[in-house]
């Protein structure tokens, strides 16, 4: 298996104080995980050099995720609004790259929120010109922009593999990918093995999470399937679990993304779980893939 | 099989002019389904003599469904919301009783929203004391209401059918019950066919819907685990099939559940093929429960 | 949905003789069905003429179906077994084109019956040549040949669809195709879809079965998957409904294939479920297939 | 997870010679599986002295299994048959005995075959009496017979768990349980998890396995039923991970099994995946069972 795996912050931590980000940092990689998720919603909460310190110190990589909020939605076509989330946006990349970061991702594209119409084709021409310049900064310092497709409540843009493989075509940058994440796939895909075979080389990054945002393997998605498809997909990139809880409360995220239920107190275990149900079913998928039909006769 | 199959108005009309209705409640009846399940988010657009004959005309049944905006949130802690939102539950249910309907469902316990915040146990109980008086009003004319769990995106109240239990146990009223989603169910429950068989007596409403609204089979839910745990939980109850496509615009319904996608536009094929496959499935759930494992020595 | 659909005599009869005849063929066509499958293991059982009048006068189409006992294995490399093999199954050829019928379809290649040592090449290579003959004077009537892949314990030459593929190239005529049933796909299979799709332009005949052969929807086969793998391997050829109980007890064929469990005794209710079944879940896969990924900006 | 795992030693070597033995058994500790399920056919084969010595130099517990031939089989009505299978099954308790062994477990009460006609109520009360004097027997060394539930090619007395548990109140002896394998209940049970659940306390022993017998995952089993089922049932046995591919020959045993394809080389690799995803399961069943769906309100 030669994916990355990572896990977000958040399983960890609800902020990033120095305590915080040490804990995190440390407790992801004592389990064995390649790299942590940051949260980058505001990066301005992120001390570079402390983060980057601990990262070393530690041995982990980064990648950092976001979504927009609303005064800096690039997607609605109001000028004000996609200049502020330029501006966030390059400050995103200049964080990540100083944070010594390999992909940003998330809702980059929209506001990370609930809409109440469908967005227009100005909207989403207008943030396609901002990915473009920001996929051209963040591509000086080889990160990947991994646009994220999410449910209908998070965003009105991309909620399927296929609009997200189309997002990335306009933008038509070789940087910019289709991040999927299998807990908004069981709401938008009708196949989401099929789904993720298709996105094929589109696919730059991917979440595990379980149905309801708790611990893999108890919910209701069937990851047979998903595995089989990044598997099929030959999908070699990065595999970050992200799991919320209310245990850890990490404001503004938890409340935009409606985490009301303790699933979890015990984030080691929840992390060394995700770990060995991710390599046991990578294992699996593989071995299914070359399973041996072959004749003797 | 006992159960009186409905469908949700939607599927048909965006609202419910004069045209909108007596299309909606002939296709309907058109197909062979028991009743429809009208919205009732605004009562005051529901003109009751001409749906009444309508109904008669087509010998169908109905039920009403809604969820409370933010200014009637009965469990919001607010005396004024409150006020507004009894005020609104009893002139459905005045509504209801003059329609000759069985059921009111839907989120009658909160706003019918995405929340920011947790629910509080002051704001719940506030909203139980509605119901309670609610639910007093409906008995008189046998009308049932059905609390619906809806996902985390719909409601911080109740997202879970054991938390649904609950609600209905705090409300203690005998027609009060648990209004069960699969579509939701598939975000929320570790187990759906687990959870309905545990609702037991208190499931009192079903909606079937897919994981992404389209058509029964076309997405990622088990259907066999969800009619197989109706089986087993001996419910005999009304189930109405959801489903919610772009091609028929009807707001403020649309934009609250994030309706971006044409799933469909042909809704008499969509409905055919729900009822089919709803009897499909049941059948084989009754033929699994009773499968012979007898011995014949 | 442009596929035949059959059913299996043994769901009706146990044998053929004119009143089984004639009411298997009655009660297939009066719920619907296209086509009858008449077990051919014993073809001198088969009064043709009067099997040919039932038929037209219900206006059924048939087919025929055997396994080759062991004095008739053709891919035991013995000689006299060979020759009686070829000649049983030019017999079946020529009552089959007598009745009108279109597949001869089942174990045509080796015993039907548990073997002890694994197929050999020899053994292979001379049923590949018996079948060459026989698909030879097959074509003469339009006749095509469906080489059913079934589980271990019923032959040991192919139990894959990958392996059956390879038995078809070997054998090389356009009128033999693979036969996949998805009750002996369930036992072998690593992912019975991606066999059906990999099976591709091969796929010539096509049994549904439940895992332990009785009603469809009742056990443990995914059949969302194997309609799915239909419909995107573009199969449009026949489907026939296969179940077995000890109710209907027809030898040898019964003994043969263990059925020990009395799984039904309403014919008619398990047929029409069958159809109905199929009928729901072929649309299902073919709208899952047309779904709706298009953005519209 | 309270449960003790295993293998069964033909996933390493096809017989018992003290060089296979002693790998067997080495192989097994050094992943760290807590004991060995040996073949037990033919006893006479096994030298008892030497594998007691070699299991205590890993540490390894150990357990014995079979099925009994057709001239042992004491559900035929023959007296013969029925005095040499007590006697064998007796010498097998012995062998068990002095191995030190804790379970005897397999296809004790009848032929391990291809049956052709249906077991008969004389058959089975015969079985009865001889299961009753062994079992009496077994218990003077705490051993514990699993009367394993296999499918109807391997048996014609008991294929689903509630037939088994009827057997095992028939002998009605405390160290006489139902001896479950996933691999069996995917071709005979409607509902795997229902029929673990429903075995209840007569549950003493469980096959894990994939439906072609291979690695675990890479096959049809819903697997996160099955371990669902083991934790809702509260199973705190043995569980024994079984697996078989022609690259280990093993005589008569893989004959009887129709193993004619090669689904695994690398028996390392296959038996470390079996442990870790069953730990990753049961971990994950575990979670589902105790999710939390409290209220906070």
């Amino acid at each position: 298996m030669k994916n990355k795996l990572g896990v977000h912050a958040q399983v960890w931590v609800g902020g990033w104080s120095h305590e915080e980000a040490a804990r995190a940092i440390a407790s992801t990689a004592a389990i064995g995980y390649d790299y942590i998720e940051a949260p980058a919603l505001d990066p301005s909460l992120i001390d570079i050099d402390f983060t980057r310190r601990e990262l070393e110190k530690s041995g982990l990589g980064i990648t950092t995720s976001l979504g927009l909020d609303d005064s800096c939605d690039i997607s609605s076509g109001d000028a004000g609004k996609k200049a502020r989330g330029e501006a966030h946006l390059m400050q995103v990349v200049k964080t990540t790259r100083d944070l010594g970061g390999t992909h940003i991702t998330g809702i980059l594209y929209s506001g990370f929120q609930k809409y109440f119409t469908a967005a227009t084709p100005e909207g989403v021409a207008g943030a396609v010109e901002v990915l473009q310049r920001v996929a051209e900064e963040a591509a000086k310092s080889n990160i990947t922009l991994g646009l994220e497709v999410v449910n209908r409540y998070e965003t009105n843009v991309i909620n399927t593999a296929a609009q997200g493989v189309e997002l990335c075509k306009r933008v038509g940058m070789a940087n910019v990918k289709v991040h999927l994440d299998c807990y908004h796939m069981n709401i938008e895909e009708a196949d989401a093995e099929r789904a993720i075979i298709d996105t094929g080389d589109y696919l730059g990054y991917f979440h595990t999470g379980e149905s309801h945002r708790g611990y893999l393997g108890t919910g209701s998605i069937d990851f047979t399937k998903i595995f089989r498809g990044l598997v099929k997909a030959n999908y070699q990139g990065p595999i970050c679990f992200e799991s919320f809880s209310s245990a850890v409360a990490g404001e503004p995220l938890t409340g935009i993304l409606g985490i009301w239920r303790n699933l979890w107190t015990d984030s080691t275990d929840l992390c060394r779980h995700a770990m060995e149900f991710t390599q046991a079913q990578m294992h699996a998928a593989q071995q299914a893939q070359a399973i041996n039909t072959r004749v003797d006769w």
